[in-house]
């Protein structure tokens, strides 16, 4: 990228608040360098002129690409090979309350080695609340470690709870993670994930919308929240509260046609009521990482079978099953007894008997029949 | 019912395994008494004759029905009054492997003063493995008590664990529940709930399809499961294994097209995998007894909504929560008997109970704890 048109796109990611597609799409027409000329004139056309109105004699695209130089970061925008295009295509057809927000966004600030494009490819969001308990923090470790078993990227928020435990894990088992800030890259929010941030920043990647210097605030912890959704292939909310913003996150997923998959917990837990309430509204239960990973896989990668404790008795026949449990648990009984206690013809109690007996089920003598002690 | 008409029931109660239709069909058709006529003289058709061979010339009518009568018991049929006939008419579209025992039963063998009929027209059936959780005896406490209080019936298979967790919890809260026995209602099974059974027998209802002095054997259990299932509106799994017979409740449940109904649990516990997987298998999620009552109840009783803020519980240590829950809504109890009530260490209670007088939560008085008037 030329000195000019990072400073374009820099100058283009600050006048506005994000997400303006009417900025996006003035860029896709003219190129970042014309946009930046004309709305810094105040010739951008109506809705970018007011959108921009009150930053636009603010220049600190300089500053700013310094800002993110030293942090040794890059923007990324449409433009790059690195763009995950087909993970910012679904905000078509989402409903009313989020439509303002539904759109890709222009301009990334990023700080890392990973590339976003591949991390995009295959990645799930860990997502929940601030308030975690133990378990929660426990299940959220066990699934990250597991999506990086899988190759799976694990993307969240950089916050305490369920997104610090995500990050943790994942950076734990040497795997790729994202954090998507709601403030500037410099800003290291919460404050006590300073370390955290640096080291997701070392080795997968911390990205934002907003500018360096920027503070999150309220509604940009929701317009973030679909860069979350929307990077991943499927969203996990591990624990959350009857108001959270996790919920807002999956609210994002499913707008964008990806799964809304939720864990379960205890129904005495008040961190897990939001997602028994996802759970009743139609999200899938995961209660380990294939099942995540199903969600968020590519064609022909499907959890492996639940593995069932086989008992001998599970391949009995139904005549056999009757004989067997007619037979007392103490003691030996005739064919004519076992007929009663069964209910079965004692013509039809011989070749069951036969049966268990070649299996080492039962065992005779004299005539009569007992149980093989086992 | 006439001696004559009695011991005929008695009679074709025994002398086939239950259910067998045919034998249903004949008594239809012909009545009791003309029926066990027929089978005693071989001359009911193949298909009876055959199921009835091993027994037919056992006579313990007469025995059986003393013995009924000593536990001051009545036979119930499809002829009485008390017949829940709109119970047993799902049977028609069950799956293959259940095929064989998609029959309705032809006599039930009952003890108690509640009527069968009126349980069945609002009950929940609250099953669960028999290895239960402090977590699931709780949940089924809360939830059996919850449906009493909205004067649902609680079914149930008399089992440890779940079952008696529900059981115990409806008989506390006065309301009627019932025990179906896998085998004879003289027969307390398991032995170690012989006390809860005849309290079962005292206020509700212990049935069986089995007649006095039969052995509950493991055919017979998934031949009762269908019956717990048949009269309740709705079945509720609150915990189970991987390998769990309330799966096979569960299953008949939705062969009855009634609605299966799932608690969630820690992922992290083994005893509610079962109710995952049935979760995940289109289960309704339920974690308090409002929504089971929107399952079981008649049209126009919906859930109400969650409470979600500023209930001065939110804020309470697990530990206080238990001790406050384990308070009845009137009457005091004592810190050993609250300790039994939570399943908290005695020693742990009074912690808790000074916190929550503290708050205005609870009163004491003589050593004795209730709960505040709010």
């Amino acid at each position: 990228m030329t000195d000019d048109l990072a400073v374009a796109w820099a100058y283009l990611a600050r006048v506005v608040e994000p997400p303006c597609p009417a900025l996006t799409e003035l860029v896709a027409q003219v190129g970042p360098v014309e946009a930046a000329d004309r709305v810094r004139r105040g010739q951008a056309g109506e809705d970018i002129n007011r959108s921009a109105e009150a930053r636009r004699q603010l220049d600190c695209a300089a500053r700013d690409l310094e800002v993110l130089d030293r942090l040794g970061g890059r923007l990324i925008t449409a433009h790059d090979d690195e763009w995950p295009l087909l993970a910012f295509t679904g905000f078509g057809g989402v409903p009313e309350r989020l439509r303002s927000q539904a759109h890709a966004p222009m301009v990334l600030w990023a700080v890392g080695p990973a590339a976003l494009d591949e991390i995009a490819y295959r990645a799930a969001a860990l997502v929940g609340t601030r308030a975690a308990t133990a378990y929660g923090e426990f299940v959220t470790a066990d699934l990250a470690t597991g999506l990086v078993e899988r190759e799976v990227a694990v993307v969240s928020g950089g916050a305490y709870g369920i997104d610090g435990a995500a990050h943790r894990a994942a950076l734990a088992a040497e795997g790729t993670t994202v954090a998507v800030l709601a403030g500037g890259v410099d800003v290291p929010y919460p404050a006590g994930h300073t370390a955290l941030l640096r080291r997701i920043a070392e080795s997968g990647l911390v990205i934002s919308e907003y500018p360096p210097g920027t503070r999150p605030a309220r509604h940009r912890f929701l317009t973030r929240n679909r860069l979350v959704a929307a990077l991943a292939g499927a969203t996990v909310v591990v624990e959350a509260g009857a108001r959270s913003g996790a919920a807002n996150t999956a609210a994002w997923a499913r707008a964008l046609g990806r799964p809304v998959c939720a864990v379960p917990g205890p129904v005495t837990s008040a961190a897990s009521v939001g997602c028994h309430v996802l759970l009743r509204d139609g999200a899938r239960i995961v209660t380990r990482a294939d099942e995540v990973v199903e969600c968020v896989g590519r064609i022909g990668e499907l959890a492996s079978e639940e593995q069932h404790p086989a008992s001998p008795l599970d391949e009995l026949s139904e005549a056999e099953k009757r004989v067997y449990d007619a037979l007392p648990r103490r003691g030996a009984r005739t064919p004519d007894e076992i007929a009663v206690a069964s209910g079965l013809p004692a013509r039809h109690v011989l070749g069951p008997l036969a049966n268990l007996e070649l299996q080492g089920l039962v065992t005779s003598r004299d005539g009569r029949w007992k149980l093989a002690l086992r």
